[in-house]
């Protein structure tokens, strides 16, 4: 049995995306920037795909941007705003638990001279509102607060976080970075007062190398690529219509259902934290229960290694993550685990569990099943 | 019939490229940053890609960087050689008839206290290398040249600047934009002295959204997006696996017979330029015979506008380009048009025909044949 936990990391594309894919590929391939017919054609796709996510954010299609993927998304957001707002001031929010997508170039800029606030999380992962409402200055330009942190799953108050920026300062900007929450909740920017929200095709069952950046109308900001002005100037580069048009595909069908499947793997989500809560000496980490996403479900195992429990667990055909994806090839604690205060043994004694809507109750079994067996036996191996 | 002329402004995909994407996306999808199996499989897909550059351009891997395009390569390029250089010098050189990937980035430094000198270029669009070497100074940090101009055809001498920038100073990057030279010539960056090569995938019958930077072991760049730090943290986020693969796929069969399909293109090009001149009054751009690329027709008609004819021929199933499609949404003269010293008159004028290596002697037949009878009908309707 291959049991595919690592959702989070990267999933399966629709075979239908791919399909619509290969026929742009190969039958539709003509550059939106021809005048000719087959540009023309090329054009109604990045049309369809404007409309599409415009409609799903309740915003309007000049809104919609198309990237190479989330980390993109992100940098135009930060580096972007910051960029084009410097002169109203140079602070900027974040958090202590964001992608490397947003710490990075938060990063780069307190290097160009800008000032950088890291709001903590508790134990769950969550910010205080009190604390975001503090930090928030006369010079502040940008606030960026992820929406679901990728690797405990935690969910921030977006909506509370927006009316409270734009109430202690009209011109701050609030950027999002939604790569883990779209497509797993409704996101609608406006209501939210958010004006930059960021997410990636491949964590949606789209294709990997595209994303998407929502930028409200009027917020401004400066491209970090210079070209042929496509994307009104944002966004240079013959625009990937086979990516995009996939991206807007797969947004389709995880929004036709999306209450129902979201149920579905919330019951999923019970059934393996049920499973994994019979094996003494685990803690699970994030929000319990609804208030934490329905896909992705941390887990220390006190005296096992990750590295050693994820392979063991791929023998069997489990693949989950140790930590994120993101961060795998630079092996050093999670930040963000050590943010929610996960104790110092257990931060390399952690697994993402991370499900899809492919993913089915026996898959979830089978894993239970294999954990309640492989845990107690690696902990024999590594008794102190 | 359908005569698809604007290869240069993109290319249909081959089959087996997209058929391949078609794989890695819905099967072999996982992320390389994954330490699972799928992710080891996922990582398999990078190396072959690895290999196949750095095969076919005589370098090693760790010297091929994968972008979303050749405007990301283009910029990383010029504006990351530029912020990490900038010690050494403020002085750029480039041509006046790059593609605006490399101008508007040239522009871009201009307001951040670069300096930039804009080579001409004579009436075949070629650089003069005598005012290159007068250019180069000791704080010239970079030169770019583009190796096939897009709208016109003109081949620069490579290997020539090359040498000649080395020689008057050692500490000069030189960056050659080729996406339209890959897949057309081989390319040798070390042997042309070239420290930075562009490509771009769907120029060469690859997807879109995917490019190619090579990068000298050695030679200092900085990122212009940040975050997990993939690709040796010089281009971060998830690698667009199913579209590096597919162009990988797509270099290894455009270069598998090159020699005898660019033969080809040149037979083509030759009966397409003959099938022209029998047209009164009319002017081909760019350099003659083998001296320019066997890809692209400039030519300049006399008393039609351009769009008109792009139109006429459009009805008859002809696709081709009024100047390049990469200014093409916002009409104005052509820089590259105007720099070879085509008449004010005629720069409306001018249309391009871009071939590929699905071209074929009856298409082109057939495209000299409607040349023949629609020019002298427009001339009749627009005669002063």
């Amino acid at each position: 049995m291959e049991v595919y936990l690592d959702n989070s990391a990267t999933t399966a594309c629709f075979t239908e995306a791919a399909q619509l894919m290969h026929r742009i590929l190969c039958e539709d391939y003509g550059n939106p920037s021809s005048l000719h017919h087959k540009g023309v054609e090329a054009e109604a796709y990045l049309r369809y795909a404007d409309e599409t996510f415009a409609k799903l954010l309740k915003g309007n299609e000049k809104e919609i941007f198309f990237t190479s993927g989330g980390t993109e998304s992100d940098n135009i957001a930060v580096i972007g705003a910051a960029m084009a707002n410097h002169r109203s001031g140079r602070h900027l929010i974040t958090t202590k638990i964001e992608h490397p997508a947003v710490l990075q170039p938060m990063a780069y800029l307190e290097n160009q001279g800008f000032e950088v606030t890291y709001l903590s999380v508790d134990r769950e992962g969550r910010i205080s509102l009190d604390e975001l409402a503090d930090a928030i200055r006369p010079d502040t330009i940008l606030v960026s607060i992820m929406h679901t942190n990728n690797e405990i799953g935690s969910i921030q108050p977006i909506a509370e976080a927006g009316a409270l920026i734009k109430r202690k300062n009209q011109a701050t900007l609030f950027h999002v970075d939604a790569v883990q929450g779209f497509g797993k909740v409704r996101l609608y920017p406006k209501k939210m007062q958010v004006d930059m929200l960021s997410a990636s095709a491949h964590k949606i069952h789209g294709p990997k190398g595209v994303g998407l950046l929502y930028l409200r109308e009027g917020a401004k900001v400066s491209p970090v690529m210079y070209g042929g002005g496509q994307q009104r100037g944002l966004r240079s580069g013959t625009e990937n219509l086979p990516g995009i048009a996939g991206f807007a595909k797969a947004a389709e069908m995880v929004y036709e259902n999306l209450e129902q499947d979201v149920e579905r793997i919330y019951g999923l989500r019970e059934q393996l934290t049920n499973g994994v809560k019979s094996i003494p000496d685990v803690i699970i980490n994030g929000c319990p229960g609804r208030e934490g996403a329905a896909h992705i479900v941390s887990v220390s195992f006190r005296g096992v290694r990750s590295e050693v429990l994820l392979h063991a667990l791929e023998e069997r055909g489990i693949y989950v993550s140790a930590g994120s994806a993101c961060a795998a090839h630079k092996p050093q604690p999670s930040a963000t685990l050590k943010a929610v205060g996960v104790e110092k043994e257990l931060l390399q004694s952690t697994i993402r569990f991370s499900l899809s809507g492919f993913t089915t109750q026996e898959e979830i079994a089978y894993t239970c099943q294999n954990l309640e067996e492989i845990v107690p036996k690696l902990r024999k191996y590594t008794r102190r």
